[in-house]
């Protein structure tokens, strides 16, 4: 039997919409797997475990399990145990992490756990079945850290070196956002001030990230994009956003389509002084308080 | 007297549109300034001289220099040597080049020369009156090797670490481009795919730059707007891309709005190598092989 974590993640961090990726420390799904008997069997313990099938052709561990299987030419029952940590449809990639978990661990089961590019393409093989055909999850998933998509076909992916250690808060109000929705807010097209300016920042945020500096990040943060159309879909998040920018937040927005929004702070104190706030802005929310994750899904 | 050297840059480099620029080590304006008696005199020489006004209110040298002083409160005569080496209207920011100059000798005059801020605001109050409001690049001629713009209400610019050395060429072809057709080339619109494209190329060049990787600069180098719509104004821009790409060329695209076009190589061999090519394509032109400039303007 093989066990793996594979990290949650925030997908188009501030302006880097389906570009930037951000791998979140101890916050993410846990995979056990063994070869199966007949058929393969999965079972699902932790947050948000009724709301996901158990179906093998519908669970994205098995699907990316079976998609790393086949391109090494196996075909062979299996038999999972899921242990959640990530909001379903929240925005912090559960699906990602749970595709990339199946992935790296049948990849381990043939003693191949570091064949990362075959752990990427199969994972987004069964994120393309539930979520699109997108890596900004998946990357920071498997590789840690700050992740960037150049492009989807053919895959380039590039690791952004972290040169500091924010803290990073992550707040997920208990409501949900139709993926129609959050998509169907989004304009088609952008002038070019608009997206000169969306690819300004998100160059800023990564030279921060790269340079340890956190006035760069701050300034870098600034999205006129995602955050500017979907913050209307998540209530209270213009008074969040206050709220944590007053306690000295470097920027605070919306983690892919949200709800889960994210915040960094120089301090950790700081981001601890906002949670009891949060909760009164959101009412039924869930605050988590951590860091970036040094590396992505692993073995344990 | 004082003595400035102001280095060319690369506009707009690759898909960076308005945001990244590069210094040019060893091509740009040489600027001699004192205090004049009763007006202000302007003498040039050097490449284009003759298309330079020498009117005081027109050159961009003394409206940087004047609008230094001005800032500082003194109104004074000045004279003025300008040496150039930059092509006129060539894409090589040689009006940036010439108001840092500018900008910087006054500074100097004044015992100010490592005012900075100062002489990038008095270099952007010369370089709109002639050539738009844009710090793209004035910033890499003030502060030398790759430079993002972030904004430029409020001027935030920042500087990316340059990790490796590649050569780089620059072929000028005798012609000239209106203002008026490289603007006017350029779609008012991009849809989503293709902005969130060329921001996703931009932050590689970055982080290639920064990482000092040369693999990730060649795809990072992609440009789908500036290059797509404007190589077409420039005859044999593309029989000229294949010639040094097969020399093996980490890229070929356009300085600024052109008509100059740059390479990296990673070999300064594969680089002469191009030279002969280059003027079989392009028949009348000007080939320049030399490196990122490490430092920006500064007093000799």
């Amino acid at each position: 039997m093989v066990k793996v974590f594979s990290p949650g993640s925030i997908g188009n961090v501030g302006p880097g919409f389906d570009v930037l990726g951000l791998a979140v420390a101890e916050l993410g799904d846990t995979v056990s797997m063994e070869w199966g008997e007949n058929e393969t069997r999965v079972n699902i313990t932790g947050r948000d475990a009724d709301l996901i099938p158990t179906d093998p052709s519908e669970n994205t561990v098995t699907l990316a399990a079976q998609a790393y299987l086949a391109r090494e030419g196996f075909r062979r029952a299996l038999d999972v145990h899921i242990e959640r940590a990530l909001p379903s449809s929240g925005g912090l990639g559960a699906s990602a992490a749970s595709s990339v978990a199946g992935a790296m661990a049948a990849a381990a089961l043939l003693g191949k756990e570091d064949d990362h590019q075959g752990v990427v393409e199969a994972a987004l093989t069964a994120e393309t079945h539930v979520a699109g055909r997108h890596l900004d999850n998946i990357a920071p998933s498997v590789y840690g850290g700050l992740t960037l998509v150049q492009s989807v076909d053919p895959i380039r992916i590039h690791q952004v070196a972290v040169g500091c250690q924010p803290t990073l808060l992550l707040v997920t109000p208990n409501i949900k956002i139709k993926t129609k929705d959050s998509r169907s807010v989004l304009p088609e097209k952008l002038i070019q001030s608009d997206w000169v300016r969306q690819m300004a920042n998100t160059c800023t945020l990564v030279n921060g990230f790269s340079r340890g500096d956190f006035d760069m990040i701050k300034h870098g943060l600034e999205d006129g994009y995602g955050e500017r159309y979907r913050s209307p879909l998540i209530p209270g998040f213009d008074e969040a956003k206050d709220v944590c920018m007053e306690l000295g937040a470097l920027g605070f927005s919306i983690s892919g389509a949200g709800p889960t929004c994210f915040a960094f702070f120089e301090r950790r104190d700081d981001a601890e002084k906002a949670k009891e706030p949060l909760h009164h802005v959101f009412g039924d929310c869930t605050v988590f308080i951590g860091s970036i994750a040094a590396e992505g899904a692993k073995v344990l």
